[in-house]
């Protein structure tokens, strides 16, 4: 299936990484200071014209991204080095492009997605970090591993989310598949790794604040069964910060040829934070 | 050998964790802005009067602490937590208290001090990285690791490291003991120990400077010893970028019961950095 490239143009991905705390999240907004309008500035400048970029994975106001996969059609010919370089001369340095990879017309960043990858990390101690406040959730009770668990594998599987889902939520229908719902544990940190085929809008935040409060004993691992079936987004806990949230990963048919890394491995090689991951 | 408290007053150790990017370093200045101004004008806010603060190791802009020791004399009464909670509240959230604990008149935060310990975080790799940057230093061509660490071994001993000394450095004589230099690699970073009695003004960052030119082989490990010989700072290699720059801890006799904990513990629970590192 073709998405319009246009006569002479080429279809080139991006992988893009962003710390968010400055930003309104991917989508352009009039008032500017997204992702995605920075990103068009740095393509503007580099190829001498407008450029629109499509992304799979919006993202909210600050959230992060390790991998967030765009694409973009030029008729300017650059080498894979020469977009990387050229791009990030010319982005602000909270946003770094890791790659760029041509494509055929066959391949659209958000409709051949088959399946994104969040992490949500944590910091569980009395006093908050120095280093890390806009780039984790801070929770300063002790949280347990075991009760989140059980929570999260009742999540896990093809459910209708509708009391995880925003009220501005713009997506046709709340059904998602819940591929994965791991906690690893891993002192001061617990890192919460979601996988599945697409997310409403909050739904990874509005989850977390679910765990967390059952982490805090203050609910029973049943309650998220419990809201899950009511489907009414009011009875669901608050929606948690978006300081912790990582687009970690957007992944397509492996035929399309793009540079693929396990998620933990990025996590390293971009933030220093190591766990010691089950890879997916 | 007491340190002039005055009467009815108790001194209290803090340690310090920050994020020293926004901070012209620790030493009070007339423009403020520095960790000492900011921890005093909290001190102020939470014990009701003006307190001066004492420190080991003071930093440069933008280097940051994983612990910097402090001391003050208060006539107030509060509790260890009180003191870490209440500082904390009155603090920007890029300095923390890490931990509260009286002495007595005998520990100085500077005279007692038998040893400090700087860390410097490396990213080698031809991206920056969008979350790092004010926190690691930035080298994009590749650094060899063995030719680094013969130059290191060099330095290692009782000293003159006038090479290495800043022109602005106040110390009264340029001899300094180096206990440790290990450079360990977890690619793409490189961390940098540096353990010393004390250390002259810049002295981390001018080592630093001459070992990454040694690590892209600008130079052979050999001309380290060279420089050194030649005491003359003007043959060495730029200053490093402070980015990269952790004090990681300041080591007293066990006798004045500070709370302890390996760098690597204190690296990793602060930044997330995990590191697979010898213990000091």
């Amino acid at each position: 299936m073709a998405h319009d490239l246009p006569e002479g143009h080429t279809r080139i991905t991006l992988g893009l990484g962003y710390e968010g705390s400055l930003y309104r999240g991917w989508q352009t907004q009039p008032c500017g200071q997204t992702i995605q309008d920075t990103l068009q500035q740095a393509l503007h400048h580099f190829v001498g014209r407008p450029c629109m970029a499509v992304c799979a994975g919006r993202t909210d106001t600050g959230v992060h991204a390790l991998q967030q996969v765009v694409h973009i059609d030029t008729p300017v010919q650059r080498s894979q080095q020469s977009w990387v370089r050229g791009l990030n001369s010319a982005l602000p340095d909270t946003i770094r492009v890791q790659w760029a990879h041509p494509v055929s017309e066959g391949f659209h960043a958000r409709f051949s997605a088959r399946s994104r990858t969040y992490l949500y990390v944590v910091r569980n101690h009395p006093i908050a970090s120095p280093f890390m406040a806009k780039r984790v959730g801070w929770v300063y009770r002790p949280l347990q591993l075991a009760p989140m668990q059980a929570a999260a594998r009742s999540l896990v599987g093809h459910h209708d989310f509708s009391s995880f889902r925003s009220s501005q939520c713009q997506a046709a229908h709340p059904n998602r598949t819940l591929h994965q719902l791991d906690i690893i544990e891993q002192a001061p940190y617990f890192l919460f790794v979601f996988h599945a085929n697409a997310f409403l809008h909050h739904m990874v935040r509005n989850i977390m604040g679910a765990l967390i409060s059952i982490g805090q004993a203050r609910h029973s691992p049943e309650w998220i069964s419990d809201l899950l079936e009511q489907r009414d987004r009011r009875l669901a806990a608050p929606t948690f910060a978006a300081s912790g949230l990582y687009l970690a990963d957007v992944n397509y048919p492996a035929d399309h040829g793009l540079p693929r890394q396990p998620w933990s491995e990025r996590l390293h090689a971009l933030t220093g934070i190591s766990i010691d991951a089950p890879r997916i």
